[in-house]
């Protein structure tokens, strides 16, 4: 356990402070030949690729045939299905409510403005492979994808040896009206994506986490290709909780457990007023880590973790807007009163029943979050994301005629004569 | 004048080509070498940097004092300060409309969930100098940021030898509440912005056009600062214009050289019909060039623009849609029956009374807008720029419990134990 307020100021910052996530010095180059291959060669760069890193048949198919996602549900539980199904449901709903809509006014008589939303067109979807499948990760970009009617959407997830694509995976990009899987991952899925090739269809928006190759090569893509975006960046999971005298320790643990377990660099801070919450914590850690499949991760994560006694839950508040986690847990009898004083957080669960888990699943938000103190200035991924707008303005003889007095008098200001011209040929006037 | 259908498919993909646009190779090293200057040593670099470059006294002010910003409408004409009020409001007006609205909803019985919307907390804007002040791009930010309520709001323009910050630039910032303008440009300013020093704030986002300097300044500064964002990639202006056969030739000429008294490197597509309406085109494009200051900037331009012949105004259409301009001018008899076909655009002009400078300075729009393609993925610049979303989620016992049969079968899928466990320790079932 810490005190926050026995630390100097500069050991408070130390204890905010993020690792460093530098990628190693051979991912770039590794990233730009994988990329310049697949930009060449298309396919046959794509399927060399896959057999070299990822033990592939070169005789193997770059999209997964139709019928393999159609039968996906076949090939799982009905309680795996169902539970697909209801995230899908919860996620599909509260995304359905931010569809945006135009906006059209008169700024003043004869001028009329209007701002457009409009799907970006088509779009790329990454999904992580490594120890197991994430068909949460197909959802929350999948499900947006599908409501903001992009006409293309690709999705891209590596496959290992002989094996298929996870029937998870498939049944999820199902519901979300995926028909194009591209069973291959890292640098060589975004280069596809990002270039086109024979099979892949070039997209203007890649989404998704991955390992260094994946975040290295989208960057270099956004580069490379004019036109190509991005989503935000990404940097290792974060969970605060902020915990009052009242809360459950047991509660507490599993939610840093979970974070813990994503991975060995998780940060994972608790914030209690409270000497006996955080003993309660600190033995639960004990005794739920003894069970946990992923303990050696959870581990790893909980060695750079911090345990931190505050004054109160005002002065936690303040720290958590320090550090800007990516999720937030409020186990306090009351948020209410807090709740309007918290800034920079990717998400936020409140009270006793809401676990990290619930928005990372089904609860209907969105587990694409940002990390790494981005939160202070990107959103949490929206439907918007899949959106751009336009402006469609419409000025009347009469609306110019009085719009040339904002008009004129700035071009000539700015020294752009054309630009007042431009103005004065409507009106008659002599340019 | 072209004829687009005697054009080999090659040949119509490389007359929509953009000029390649990559700084020059010392921008980057002069760059990083002024940034780590004004990170290391704050205001005193600022200073030795603004002496070198702009010959500013070393005595000179970071800040135009606060007396200068109240003082400026005096030294302005009744023209200029009523034109900057009219295009003031009209801005005003057309970006109040698009304040978001935070979303509540519950996505099943016990669970609820929130999108809410928070304004960024400090924003820098950046007005390029140059040959003359630059009003307009100060309201297209400025206004922004205030009816985002951001805490601090910082604008950064360059200043030459021993003048002052141009009147029309600090009186436009006076109408947005600015009070804190860096009479400094260039890199040096951008890193101000983003490291802080002792007289600037660091801020979170980073808006605002420049030359190359500056576009590297701000592309390093995202890099180097974490939880930094800046705003859309620059490149070159551009705009295409539709014209039918019953379209004024002195219009399409005078809309033309608007853009293209921008620069040299602007770009300036014309698609029409009507061979009568290029050849008028053609001759006011030489009466109007003749009157014009910037006519030597223009011509170079116009040495590089397309006056193309094309089959119909469906064919313009398709031909705009894969250029995806900045600006789009309908001068059409009916636009109706097109707009909803057009996609990949920054804003849309329609009808005769509607030239590019209305949009570029009073109507109500905002002149950021995406070039280079961007148009194909990126938005115009709107007030939810200026914003960042997060989520909240509130689940009761009962929620969770119908929600848990979602959440533990997927994390078991995805293989985290924790995840489970979180639920499962919460509704007193053996974790
Ligand atoms: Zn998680
Ligand atoms: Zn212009």
């Amino acid at each position: 356990m810490i005190v926050w307020n026995s630390l100097s100021g500069e050991q408070q910052q130390a204890l905010l402070q993020r690792p460093g996530v530098a990628a190693a010095d051979n991912v770039r180059p590794i990233c730009e030949d994988i990329m310049a291959k697949v930009q060449q060669q298309g396919d046959s760069a794509l399927k060399a690729i896959a057999a070299k890193l990822d033990k592939r048949s070169t005789e193997a198919e770059i999209l997964c045939p139709q019928q393999d996602i159609i039968d996906a549900q076949q090939q799982l539980s009905e309680e795996l299905k169902a539970a697909i199904d209801q995230a899908y449901t919860n996620i599909k709903r509260f995304h359905q409510a931010q569809q945006p809509k135009s906006i059209s006014l008169s700024t003043q008589p004869g001028v009329s403005c209007e701002l457009r939303y409009e799907a970006i067109d088509a779009v790329g979807i990454y999904v992580p492979g490594g120890s197991a499948p994430l068909p949460s990760s197909v959802l929350m970009q999948g499900v947006l994808a599908q409501l903001s009617g992009a006409s293309t959407v690709v999705l891209a997830t590596p496959v290992k040896g002989d094996e298929q694509v996870h029937p998870a995976i498939r049944y999820a990009a199902k519901l979300c009206g995926i028909t194009q899987i591209m069973q291959i991952g890292g640098a060589a899925a975004i280069a596809a994506m990002a270039f086109g090739s024979e099979s892949i269809p070039q997209v203007n928006k890649i989404f998704g986490p991955g390992n260094a190759y994946v975040t290295m090569a989208k960057q270099l893509a956004a580069q490379q290709v004019p036109g190509l975006a991005i989503d935000m960046p990404a940097g290792p999971s974060e969970v605060l909780i902020i915990a009052d005298s009242r809360a459950n320790g047991e509660y507490v643990a599993a939610d840093l457990l979970s974070q813990a377990e994503h991975g060995p660099d998780s940060q994972v801070i608790l914030l209690s007023d409270s000497d006996e919450v955080i003993a309660a914590t600190e033995r639960a850690l004990e005794r739920q880590l003894a069970t946990l499949s992923r303990a050696d991760i959870a581990r790893q994560a909980l060695a750079h973790s911090a345990l931190i006694k505050v004054r109160d839950i005002d002065q936690a508040v303040r720290i958590s807007n320090l550090y800007g986690p990516e999720h937030l847990i409020l186990q306090l009898g009351d948020s209410t009163p807090y709740l309007n004083n918290i800034k920079n957080v990717g998400s936020i669960f409140v009270g006793d029943y809401t676990p990290e888990s619930a928005g990372d699943y089904a609860s209907g938000t969105n587990h694409v979050l940002p990390t790494y103190g981005y939160s202070k200035v990107y959103s949490s991924l929206s439907l918007l994301d899949f959106y751009r707008t336009y402006t469609v303005q419409t000025v009347t003889k009469n609306g110019l005629a009085d719009l040339a007095n904002a008009i004129i008098p700035i071009a000539e200001a700015e020294g752009l004569d054309a630009h007042a011209n431009a103005v004065r040929v409507r009106l008659g006037a002599s340019s």
